[in-house]
């Protein structure tokens, strides 16, 4: 089958859901990350696993590349079709299909978003918790390997799958995991496929593992006379097993854009944003814990948000970091990158960080899931001086050998996409062509989003 | 290279360290299941990864089966050598190669058990909470995706391997994971390894992730006048969130095998047996909840363990509970299974494999790890009576059958082995044939414990 006789084909099963056009194809070519625009030849708009597997099986037959689609917001390039083909906009499966309290789990497609999810959930008293700040779409997160600001406390989307369908390279469909909540019957098919940014396999549907909403929620921010301070804070909470629901970073550098973004009024200095879930006596005693740590490291006065709105707002103020850093500088583009690092290795990582960009002439806020050793420098660079993407692009890199000479891993969430490539060989070694391997086996057309992770 | 060729070569080099005397090969044949012995053609004591690498490369040269073995302790055959071949005996790579508090990690060779393990950890304030009962070594377990009582707390090893260095099928030596608590490049290797029952790889040494030791630990014990009053206690515990660290059923035969193995007087109904970690405080309210929902069932009066001695003893009864069986019915053997179904699921699953028991002739003690929907049935068969084995395996097979029916899995800690593999089509589908092209892609030769997990 040729590319034309294959776009034909789809053209007349899918219709509307079958575009071709210019500015279709831009928006699809284009995530928030700071690589050029690659647009793919068409995209698809399935609406449920069967069409997706037929798609599949017609771009297989044509040796078509096909890449899925959520939110298109990676942050390195994860769904750029740079060898052209389909995108998959998974956008109208978008469906919760099924949610059981007594398990603790649902069942939904790949296209919904956390914050629609969550929305559905508010009347059972469960919530999803993986939380990366944009509203990306769980098939998306499932793929990225995402986690974010309450990772620290109930884990990434490595730990929150419980199961998967996905449409294999060749058009099958297979279901990977299950609802109950630990087996060992055979290979973890769902932990190969979650992270594997659809290089194996396109999700269509997820069975994710809930959580309890708090009894109790309460959120404090507090100062710290400079960033070591503030780190070696968090080390020694998490040391101490205190089960953090959030515990970040942000720098002076951050709380300068909070503060014009947000109008906040936040003191210039290295801050962290808490959060403690629990019974109402445990997280008191959680607080009373922490609170004692924080003032052995010099911290300034807790700000305490008891109340929804609050929390609310001070968790917005945070989660807009990546639109109020590029607020900063008007017309910049911003390129984020992230590391992670061992617990012990993270002042050092982060204080040489720090001044690298200090010594740069870049602007760069610095934020984190600290707990979890994972942190973020958002650099704002002019888009039309390649100078400064240059420098961007070496402090970017200097983190990532800096986090491996540290023992630590050059994304924590973010991911591979374009970006992290280039560190895949110095990361896994021979690791990497092992993931090259099992690439060549269940794609061995390499037609699933090809030129990503593998060698 | 000629099977005597390599045997030659593999003596020359490892001496005594090599053997393939009968008595030895014997005791390497034979493990806890009711399977039949299937003793390997020779033994070998590898001390470093460089040995295993060059044993196993030896060995793709020759085609030989390699197997590798820890403390024998499988339930499903897993490292039984039904193909012959060498079985790598991996308990003299025992050694703890580092353990860094700061990070609460640690470094160790596959052949250290959980228990020396945890012993050397004691001075540092942490511990390695996986616990399957048996004292199996950590490399076993990690290639069973070992769990236990402790599961419903801290995880299982799927949760608690952080990294693994691995030789694999062409004696090439990978590195996965690393120390970062997270890390979003690439396939997870790690959990691909974890649970493949040394069929893509032999594990040569581990990064495991350590928990602090916690400041108070509480347990209890309880009866019930019935099964499901027991098992509605705990699914309303689990769903009330509650921390629990180990949440254990045990069915009146279970308590009448304790009374007479360990000389307790129990009552004979089913309890629970009960385990609360945390501070002073939250213990403390965490008891309180819990002696509410377990009241509202109609628990009897709640037995303490608070001093360490009383709560070694209650745990080492739990943990003797095979042995407890075993000695029901003096030269029996015991046929033991485990499943694993969602909670909600799991009152109609304990009741059913009740009835189907008490329906037999065989007895049958049952137990489980129910916080995670996972339980066991231990039937006691006469080893020379072909009727009872067949009858023991048919209700396995109903068990299996019926966990299947309810959304779960046919095993939740023991594994695949030889005597679950007839159920891998059954419960993964097309996802069976995955798991098989992956082996191809790893283990072409098909030289890694032939004959276990894929098709």
């Amino acid at each position: 089958m040729t590319r034309s006789e294959l776009f034909a084909a789809l053209s007349a099963r899918l219709g509307a859901r079958f575009q071709t056009g210019a500015a279709i194809r831009d928006q699809h070519g284009r995530d928030e990350s700071h690589l050029p625009a690659a647009p793919p030849e068409a995209v698809a708009w399935p609406l449920d696993t069967a069409e997706v597997a037929a798609i599949v099986a017609a771009c297989a037959a044509a040796r078509c590349p096909v890449v899925a689609w959520g939110a298109g917001t990676s942050l390195e390039g994860h769904a750029l079709a740079v060898q052209g083909g389909i995108v998959l906009d998974m956008t109208r499966m978008d469906r919760v299909l099924a949610v059981r309290p007594e398990d603790m789990d649902c069942t939904v497609q790949p296209g919904i978003t956390r914050e629609a999810l969550n929305a559905a959930l508010r009347a059972t008293g469960l919530f999803f918790p993986v939380d990366p700040g944009a509203n990306a779409t769980l098939g998306g997160m499932a793929g990225t390997r995402a986690s974010g600001t309450t990772a620290v406390r109930y884990g990434t989307m490595r730990d929150n799958v419980l199961g998967l369908e996905v449409v294999l390279a060749d058009g099958r469909i297979v279901r990977t995991g299950g609802r109950a909540r630990k087996s060992s019957t055979g290979y973890d098919l769902t932990r190969l496929m979650v992270g594997s940014e659809g290089t194996l396999g396109i999700i269509t549907e997820l069975t994710l593992r809930l959580h309890g909403q708090p009894e109790a929620v309460v959120a404090a921010v507090c100062g710290f006379p400079e960033i070591g301070a503030a780190v070696d804070a968090v080390i020694e909470t998490m040391q101490a097993g205190v089960p953090m629901a959030r515990i970040e970073f942000v720098d002076e550098a951050a709380i300068a854009a909070f503060n014009a973004y947000a109008g906040a009024a936040m003191p210039l200095r290295p801050h962290l944003f808490l959060e403690f879930h629990g019974s109402a006596a445990g997280v008191a005693e959680q607080a009373e814990t922490v609170g004692a740590i924080m003032a052995g490291h010099g911290a300034g006065a807790f700000r305490w948000a008891t109340a929804t709105e609050d929390r609310a707002r001070l968790w917005k103020m945070r989660h807009n970091a990546y639109y109020a850093a590029k607020a900063l500088r008007p017309g910049c583009r911003v390129l984020t990158t992230d590391v992670c690092v061992p617990i012990s290795a993270l002042a050092q990582a982060v204080r040489e960080t720090r001044a690298d960009i200090d010594a740069s002439p870049l602007p760069g806020p610095m934020l984190g899931h600290v707990g979890d050793g994972n942190f973020h420098v958002t650099l704002l660079i002019d888009p039309d001086s390649a100078a400064e993407r240059d420098e961007a692009l070496r402090l970017a890199h200097r983190m990532a050998e800096r986090a491996l000479a540290l023992g630590g891993t050059v994304s924590g969430e973010h991911g591979v996409g374009l970006g992290k490539r280039k560190f895949m060989a110095a990361e896994h070694g021979e690791g990497w062509q092992v993931m090259g391997a099992i690439k060549a086996a269940l794609d061995p057309l390499n037609i699933l989003n090809p030129g990503k992770i593998v060698p």
